[in-house]
């Protein structure tokens, strides 16, 4: 063994073909780089105090080792008492000794249940750090941002931060059925193995519950609107305890879809009706049966008489019999009941888009007070863009929860980089003027509009089984962005988008800058080469996986695209204004004088109100077909420039993700140039008219683009 | 910034929450704890010469990096050429140098095209390490054969190795559907994402060609033998090229499942008659449309004419018609035709067991050269324990391939430990008599009974996106094993079992010797708490998960558990022998003499093979009735042993594997419970005996365990 000489170069091993780091989220926790950074936070956490021993507080500590010594490189000490200093204190209110508690007051009296301290304090003379909160959980929120401010290396040497979440119920929507497909998934399959459970607990579901958390996301709702009755069986329940006890340390209540037509399925009731003394008694010892399991569940998500699903209308009573009925079933528990007011007729094709305002809005003050309706952001579906949906504002006394879609159903699946934070900030920003100027869709949201008590935001969930979560890495963004708007509404993208990346990648600021810009980018590209200005609901047919503008053969009207486009030799669009369906109507006196007239509509939504010539001029002086063939060109320049910002990355990150977003950006490429001559070419029939300079030509005929069948294409309802 | 104390404590980092070792499989490259190893490993690795640079030597110099960069903590250095002494020199015969392939001639005489040499030289005086073969491919596997001593702590001081394959087809076959259910699957759903294919190419992909390679697996069957024939088509079959770019550097070649009737659903033929001249070109010209895109192309796995599957006998035809057919299909560009042997009529239920080797036996000789007859290890159906087929050593002029089952559609899904090659052992030293004494199966299978040519060992995949891959960490095993036994069919289960757990979790022997004792003895376990003394086919109906002895409602007689165990007062067991279904005379005289008689019968076969009394004397003196009884309690105590062992390993690995592990054996110890509880109380009905001394009283009642029902149990076909 002698004189062995070791010509191996010694390297730090940053190659692993394994790295797996899309796993771990926006929760890396990197090595901290910067030398003068690492020595400031090794300064001030000389060790770690926590107060409290609860199943909570034995998490955050967990979470804050973890995530301090991987940043680090060294495991903080653990103490058991307040010695020395530069200690970190995590402790909620009761658990802070008296003179604490004094100290904090102020501070204390500033948040609300949920909200969090993070405060450089002189204790006893000595310096230390101290993370509070009225409650276990909102220490735990605390933990998280200030894990935050390190990954994102912000200096932690003089902090004094209060923060506590605006709305009540920040929930996601899991749309997974029982054998685990997951309707408008793209991102795998569903993450609860129902077959293992409830003994089989999955690393996975614990890390679940640290990522939501981590945004403040504080409700789950596992299952399917479109709902199966068994979910509510004892066979199951026991399941659904056995999740509930995983998501309790981390704050997350379990919500579950309740099947209105249950009592019938699995009750051997004869019928459903909401009025039926032994269906009112049957969700009553359900949800008796439910609390007993599951003391903090949060209650019933429905989706009643709509799309097939059943409801009271069933038996000639309302939506809200219905949804008084089970809120009057958990009510004794605390539950809430989330009803939803995505519904539309088969008897009643004249506009879709009128049909949930129409029926709901003169519910108004009719539910009961742990009713919250929750309405999608727009009145049709989960579009690229669609204008704020003209419930928000226009029901006063009832408490509305704002749907979103996470998921990207009609925004090109898992393959499409679309950051949708984007997307919700312009709904929540939106003002309805329902109380006069500045009503914006976030205060009606917040509750600060019309004072309500119950408030809350829902996501439609795009997490699947795949190893990277969403499918997309680009799309775990999307999940972190819902829940920071759900925590505070009024955050803007452009802050959400740097804080992700500098968690998910890099604190590098040639990375940061035009990454981010990119990602801002992405949502008016995905309007542009899928729907310009104002188009909506072309996609193909159930699946909505690309360009379908020529179906017309479907049972229902409402079903067709060629219902929304409207298309012929005179124009396109669909005529919403007084002159159409009338459904400006619907928004205060500002925005429906607004939307009503084609010169004032916005030109983005100009489509959605209204059909217009062909040769109608856009505010740039173009015709209406030269505009809306540049927009597609431009969605799909948009797209290169995407690629070109991706490609000079290379030398930041990890090679494996470098690679799968560099692929999945040329797939967007190739599905936006589809879009475009897709539309184009079938729009081109009506027109009549040559596609203007700048447009590149189509590769493929009409024909071929109608000729794409994609029978397994995933998530189909 | 003066004076900072650093109170932290310097601990290497081996907690992380996001560990995932389980998706390294056997991969894992641990760092070498032991100084000396690793120093020899440091000495006799100084850097690495890669002769070749196809796409396999890039992928196998990538491989070696990795893996010892990752064993050893540096990066060794990639020499351009032979430079110094100490180095790794890989190449395969082709590109090394007149006076190397002098030096190894004698070697590479030994090897066959896929066999590979691992060899101290000296080399113009310096001692060098040469890793060879034929053909890049065999390299490969050379230098995952190199890694694993490594991995295994073996010295590399002074090697000199040949090992050669002893069968051509070593395969998987994934029951895995278009949409990405997977039929018998347990470990999630479908690696292949048809929806993201052909352009996106996931990591994984990659991963299961390194693990399959790693083991000397060389084809993969991507679709369920229930086969949809829209794979065939072009926007499919593009997907599929891609998966077969990715595999290729890895030696992996792809094949596909062909439903017969194709050229009637794809083809828009009136018929899939075999002999039709329309047909058969249909076929050519598929094969040549499927060549021209990937001319490795392997070729067709056929399920015809079983289970409701079509094939020529619609037609009027018979096996050997549709067979050759296809053979002659794909003949001219290499391929060949897997045809099952797994048959069994709708219109003669009297023994199932003898209806495969009723019908292939007399079409012996008469397939073409490029058909190989895949044949289920036993009779009837992946039951714990069968004896061996009858076909096995029964057609000498016909080349069979074994089929294993790996993913455990009988044997507890993926939450039961049961270490399959044992089985797989048991099956292929399982002596035919068929040439005489010593004609055992994997004579049989590796072609030297009959001198066959085309030879190969198939199993049907228990892999799916789980992040572990196989749903239980010790499933990986099965996957390992039935690899390693697929190369060398004489490989005992011990010595697998040591490899893997090497390789996948520590090199201690206090952790090694007690879990590999464990493994062994987890098939056995698994047998007595489920079907002891030759039972079989007792689970419940339709996803065969628990006991279901009770079920004989079933439209097919052979579909039914009573069918198989036909208990009644006078006791238990199907009768084969010549005073039943004489199912014993399709064995080699000797055999069949002892399958015959129940005195001579191995009391493991017992009721596979006779019917007995309730009071039959079994060889240790116990009634049937007890001795049935006290092997139901008898596993249920193995399990409960596994559990012991396995709670002393948590010190020797990372606690994520260990808790999983943990808790999967708890789940295996309630479930053997229920299989003896349930087994016996539904059994005693016919004994009208007590329960044996010894054996736990069942705590729930029969009508319970007939009451239980799973509707969305996983992998239901």
């Amino acid at each position: 063994m002698t004189s062995v000489r070791f010509v191996f170069l010694f390297l730090s091993i940053s190659f692993s073909a394994f790295a797996q780091k899309d796993y771990k989220l926006w929760l890396q926790y990197d090595r901290i780089t910067n030398p003068k950074i690492a020595l400031e936070y090794k300064k001030n956490i000389q060790g770690i105090v926590s107060l409290g021993n609860s199943e909570t507080d034995q998490v955050s500590v967990k979470e804050l080792e973890n995530g301090i010594s991987s940043m680090l490189g060294n495991k903080p000490e653990i103490k058991s008492e307040i010695k020395g200093e530069n200690n970190l204190i995590i402790g909620s209110q009761n658990s802070l000794n008296p003179d604490l508690q004094k100290d904090l007051k102020q501070d204390l009296d500033k948040i609300n249940d949920e909200g969090f301290i993070i405060k450089t304090i002189h204790f006893r003379n000595k310096k230390q750090l101290i993370i509070s909160g009225k409650n276990d959980v909102a220490v735990l929120y605390g933990i998280f941002n200030f894990l935050r401010l390190m990954q994102t290396n912000k200096s932690i040497e003089n902090l004094n931060i209060t923060d506590s979440p605006k709305t009540n119920i920040r929930i996601l929507n899991h749309w997974d059925n029982l054998d685990r497909t997951v309707e408008r998934g793209y991102a795998g399959f569903s993450l609860w193995n129902w077959q293992k459970l409830p003994d089989f607990i999955d690393q996975r579901y614990i890390d679940y519950a640290r990522a939501n958390a981590s945004i403040g996301i504080n409700g789950t709702v596992l299952t399917n609107v479109n709902a199966n009755a068994l979910i509510l069986t004892s066979q199951y329940l026991e399941k659904v305890e056995a999740l509930a006890n995983v998501f309790r340390p981390y704050g997350i209540k379990v919500y579950l879809t309740a099947r209105f037509s249950a009592p019938i399925e699995i009750g051997n009731l004869k019928t459903a009706d909401p009025k039926d003394l032994e269906v009112i008694n049957w969700w009553k010892n359900k949800a008796a049966e439910i609390y007993k399991r599951i003391p903090d569940f949060g209650g019933f998500l429905v989706k009643a008489n709509s799309e097939g699903q059943p409801g009271p209308q069933n038996y000639g009573r309302d939506h809200v019999d219905g949804a008084n009925m089970l809120a009057d079933a958990v009510a004794p528990f605390g539950g809430i009941i989330m009803w939803r007011a995505f519904v539309y007729s088969e008897h009643d094709a004249n506009d879709r888009a009128k049909q949930a305002y129409a029926e709901f809005q003169p519910y108004d003050g009719k539910f009961k007070e742990n009713v919250i309706v929750q309405v999608k952001n727009g009145a049709i579906d989960f579009q690229p863009r669609e204008p704020f949906h003209p419930l928000f504002g226009a029901m006063p006394k009832t408490p509305l929860m704002m749907e979103f879609q996470i998921t990207q159903e009609y925004l090109g699946f898992s393959t499409h980089l679309v950051f949708l934070p984007k997307l919700f900030q312009e709904v929540l920003e939106s003002d309805t003027y329902q109380k006069g100027k500045g009503s914006t869709v976030a205060k009606v949201i917040d509750g600060t509009l019309y004072q309500n008590k119950l408030t809350g935001i829902a996501g439609v969930a795009n997490i699947g089984n795949d190893l990277n979560w969403t499918g997309h890495p680009f799309a775990q963004a999307n999940w972190y962005g819902f829940g920071r708007l759900a925590w505070n509404p009024y955050l803007d993208s452009e802050t959400i988008a740097d804080e992700w990346l500098r968690c998910t990648f890099s604190n590098d600021e040639n990375f940061i800058k035009p990454v981010a810009a990119m990602m801002i980018e992405s949502r008016e590209a995905v309007v542009n080469y899928m729907t310009p200005l104002g188009l909506h609901h072309i996609m193909d047919t159930g699946h909505h996986y690309g360009p379908g503008p020529w179906v017309s053969n479907l049972s229902r009207p409402e079903w067709n695209p060629t219902y929304y486009h409207k298309a012929d030799k005179n124009g396109i669009g669909f005529d919403r204004s007084k002159s159409g369906t009338n459904a400006t109507s619907q928004y205060a006196p500002e925005i429906e004088k607004l939307f009503d007239n084609a010169a004032t509509c916005p030109e983005q939504d100009l489509l959605w109100f209204h059909h217009v010539s062909w040769d109608y001029k856009l505010k740039n002086g173009q015709t209406l077909w030269n505009g809306l063939a540049l927009k597609y060109q431009e969605g799909v320049n948009q797209v290169k420039e995407m690629q070109n910002v991706w490609n000079q990355t290379e030398k930041y990150i990890d090679s494996e993700r470098f690679n799968e977003v560099k692929i999945l950006l040329e797939i967007q490429q190739k599905e936006a140039k589809w879009w475009r001559d897709a539309c184009l070419l079938y729009f081109q029939q009506f027109s009549g008219k040559e596609l203007p300079v700048g447009v590149e030509k189509p590769t493929q005929s009409l024909e071929y683009f109608k000729s794409l069948k994609f029978p397994f294409a995933p998530g189909n309802g």
